[in-house]
């Protein structure tokens, strides 16, 4: 069974706690269930990972593409937090490998402050799914399987 | 059965021949079928339009907000084409009806032209999904069903 | 008697139930009657009407341009809602008549979001009366009585 | 009776004389005349100043703002002149008091020099009046007017 | 004879009486007069219109597409007045066609307000003519003849 | 027989081998050929020139502006290169001339770099013909004869 | 005892009463009394002032140059309210005379307005504090004693 | 034999020791007596100010209006520090008036922060003397010497 | 005795020899020596810390939010050097979690490139202190320890 | 005797004939015999010249520089035209030469269209005198007299 | 024999396979060879890294830093990839060593988007090497150690 | 044996005197001088020219790029001095010619204003080289001729 990555950014670690109006009640922890679960029952394992660090989120972007291109890998759901709107890394990142990344976010950026209405990962993305809360993760699952599926 | 109405702005009538490149080569008519079908499955029916007309959009809308009120219509999908980037009048009419509408875009506006990246709906919508082709509409819909489900 | 045209422009068929906190809890249809008593007292008949089509809002200037020349309505009042942030059609229709054309907004668009700071019917209007609700209305029909008066 | 205060800014003393073309041929002894009469009508007295000092209108928003909270005054009609565009003083005193600021310009500042389209005031006041003339001042102190009724 | 269509947007239809100073003091019926002169000499027969409505200029414009498909229309004229500046529909309409489409503007746009300088349908016509007056219509219909027969 | 002063700017030299894609395969003495043809059907006689020196460009505008006055030149054609994008004082000289300038470009400058859609010459010209190709210099010829027939 | 100035201005008189969640309850006759308890503390008295006059604050510094010329003076203390944002003549002001001026604001401006994110001061003062409340004003004592005790 | 005022912004009053090197030792006592002593060579008496206040300034521009109308005054010379750059008040001042007035700076304000290259005086100025020291003032009172002579 | 977190950003750790005009002289063990000084003064441990990764500053700020709200840690000052103009991460970590966090900076930085001025801790900092050299890290835990104090 | 070089850019040469509403009906001719006898008064010999070519400005700005090393020149007065606008090599010339250059204009550029306001000469001029006619030439002349006399 | 730094950023570990187009088909352990020859014909020993993490490239600086100061290390050769264009950081580090800094890029990142124009590193650089592959390494070594051999 | 082009642009004719601190003291002779030496032993002859015209560089564009296609000129350094941030024309050639363009700036634009930070030559340039002294042009002529061995 190939595997989706999960990545998380800076601050998702908090979910829960942090700014429970805007981000819900629900943990990172329940995010991993709720992605574990639909990624089994679409056919793949969950590799979910979550870090403060850019180096370590362009770190892992190169190891799923080396993965996808050795066939383990499907794809990867990415949740850049803050990085979104400041990392041009990532961006490289994402465009020098070839396997399918979509963009999530929880909340609705673009109905909060302007400076979170820029995404570089947003062109490079192969789709972007926005303010559709914790589902937006699983939607993004769902597109990369049959994505996966059609190949 | 309450409906969903997918709603169509200008020059999507064109589907499938218009630049296949970015758009893909299914018609309106191929997507109106996929959405139906999705619908159904997820037991709504499906009330799909296409307008060149800001107006007409705007009318439907402001329909579908008193279809949510009296219980006949449980959310909208929403590609406003052009008029995501230019019409204020269309982000009144999502922000003053109660009925949850999921803004989608077949291409990866981000990927495009600047004038494409800002959207007017998004900062009223309930979500966003782009980039993710005739997919996306489908999503939407499964999204709308989630939330409908968990009213 | 000659006429007051009220021209209202997209979502306003709303007013009442969009938005209150902002725009107040009377109807449009209390605001037609509140402007046909005042009309009458100014010794005006009233045309009142609302359309969310740009186009349609453009015909009815020229109408009134018309009507101005043929001596049968004295003057018009516009709250164009949205079209007032993104319309050159109706700046170009307001500069190519002679009627004066007095722009009324009911809430305080300075007060709000910064894309509601600009009109395009503002440098072309004959006044503008913004934030003092519905009596905005009626200060205009006063101000056009005056003008109709001192011709 | 309680007082209404109109208050005028730099460069209205030379009203009549300054470019009459875009201000009119009435001096600000005029206004005076037709504020005094319109407000005793309302059944108000009149407190008309001019001052070209920054400091001396603020020291005047500050002096209504405790006669509304004793009652002696109802509200103020501003003119604020050139300090309209520069002056955060100013709007930080109009937002400090209680007492209903009705902004009011003589010409219609929207069709000159963009410097004259954006007011400190406009987002702090209840309401603005444009470009109507000396008409502006009369519908501001109706206005005023039937605030006071309405409380 | 394969027709050619002129496509004339909001506020076209007052030429004559709109500010002849920057129009001029022929109306648009003697356009359609001089146009369709020019147009039999070419070997064309003219489909002449003019609409305040945007969704009516986009779906004029799909028609005419459809005809250059069908073989029976060989290009189209534009003066799309104000939506030339605000409508990304439009610009999306002649990009999604493939019959030639010719910008005109009457008066010189560039030694005019700064708004009227960008054209969204400038990057997408197969050419544009600006500021020679009525004579630009017949220039373009020259234009789109030597277009047809190069064909 | 009058003159017709086609003046074209740096670069136009090398039209034919410069980026055929975006300017053709005619070269500049193609251009020439053409033009003198037209203008002889028109009546006049043909002055074509081409520099990579604005100083020279500044000189000829003055030279047919002095010609003009004596009655010898009729008016001119100018595609002034990248001085069009940068020139202020090939903008002075137009408009301190009395001759009719008709500006062309042969490319689409609107569908290029966003640097070549700014023209210092269209605001002060009497038209301008954009992207049609070297048949813009035979249309600007035609509306120069026709501009002079109508003296 | 040297003096330390501390200077306020406009609107600063109605602390207390302005906006108190924005600026607190305390009044300037307590942050007057905490800071001259605090000067005291440090070998300092105190000459606090407000004024809503942008002159007679700049000719407040000046007399404070003057003094800490002559050794009477040890700093300034300036919270300059609004005119913060708007005077260069305070910038100037303060950039002419030697004395050490240290900018204190009540609340965080960087959290408010974008209005409010620029000051004319900073650049020029030796010190800014911002966002502490009336704490800061103290802080602003402590940092210039220790300042003198240094000189 | 009528007057020229000389009027001086604030910080003025500090020439000779604020920032020497930018604006030189002499003093304003320096330039007044130099400039006095040229005004008489020219003809006229000297009333030279300066005051640190907005108002002062736009009220002397105001009696120099008056006095320009009587006769009395031939003109004015105004370096009016930071208020050139934020101070409209100024502008419609000087635009209200009929006397000529005549900008000067000390310094190359075009050389120093780019806060100081915009002037609010400038566009309403009978000219403007940047960058030659004291020896601005007394060229002013030439050229206006001249222009006196020549009414 | 609960402590207080002081944490330094990228380059700090080479104060006392990089640019010490604008630095001063002093180490950042001088730093740390002061503070533990301080801190223990007003009954605070001292946790100081150094690194050049934006990750591990976010870590940091998240341990001290728990350490807060296990009531182990005061508050924390923070000099995020260069992160202070490009860190969206660490603003969103400030916002997440309760501990009081107190902004400084050694030297004034509104006083050098336009590219410090702007700090993306600001908006979410309990306080901002700039330009007072390492004076600025006392008097944040003096600041801290007053709200400590006052909880 | 050493020189004075008057140096006037494009289109100066059309002085009298061009736009004399803005510019007067002088002629350079008349400007120059102006321009020697002023020269002549303060002891210097005048070499005064016009191009339409910005390298032989630069050329000429040179040359000056070499005369002043060699004591033949005194000052440059310069009048760039256009090239005020557009020229950095002009910018770099003056700078890079000792000799004082002095910019002159004949027309107020500050009350004209924006992109005359700003001058690429003036940050690197000895002085700036602007719309004082052709007096202004004659003021420079002085100038430039008086700062050789206090060498 | 002193040593010279390489260093590489974010992705640059993709290098032969990242775009090839852009980046050439060379992998980074060619390029380490090819710099390691180079460096031995002058005379140094090479140290090459590459990281994907900002703090690990500023520590490396730092460390180069200390090594020039000790004899050991001649200069450094870096190319940030992404964190050219955001990293602040990497700037400060660059400024507050002595150790020479030559920036290189392998590609033109002015042809290519804008926001690869801007680099924070350049200012502060000693030199900058762009788009000439490869070979821009070598020269970039070449200019260190002509710069060794100059101290 | 091919040529190697070096081209000087404005104002590079007082290398050595103009401003010795950015610039440097070698006159453009020692750099003629330098080149042929490296020129020659890379197997190339020099052809060294400067020019304050714009119009001469683009001539000499042409006329290499004529060489090059003849196989008399390998390839061009050129150093436009002011021209490189206003010249579109040279932007232009070099794009219209395919000899390899070499840019090169003595000093480190990037380190001073910032007008000089835009180049419209290094889009379109095979390579630049910035800040390295006058060893810029001998690294070009190295890596043109390093170019030329590939071809």
């Amino acid at each position: 069974m190939p595997a989706i990555l999960v990545l998380n950014g800076p601050n998702l670690n908090l979910l829960g706690t942090r700014e429970p109006a805007t981000y819900g009640s629900a943990t990172l922890a329940d995010v991993e269930r709720l992605c574990a679960e639909r990624a089994r029952e679409r056919g793949f394992t969950l590799d979910f990972r979550q870090s403060n660090h850019e180096g370590v989120l362009v770190d892992a972007i190169h190891e799923a593409g080396r993965g996808f291109q050795a066939g383990g890998v499907a794809g990867v759901v990415i949740n850049a937090g803050a990085y979104t709107h400041t990392s041009i890394a990532l961006h490289d990142a994402v465009r020098a490998v070839e396997v399918p990344v979509i963009e999530v976010h929880i909340s609705n950026v673009h109905a909060r402050e302007s400076f979170r209405h820029h995404s570089w990962l947003s062109p490079v993305a192969a789709g972007v799914i926005v303010g559709l809360g914790i589902d937006g993760y699983l939607l993004a699952i769902d597109a990369l399987a049959r994505r996966h599926a059609a190949r």
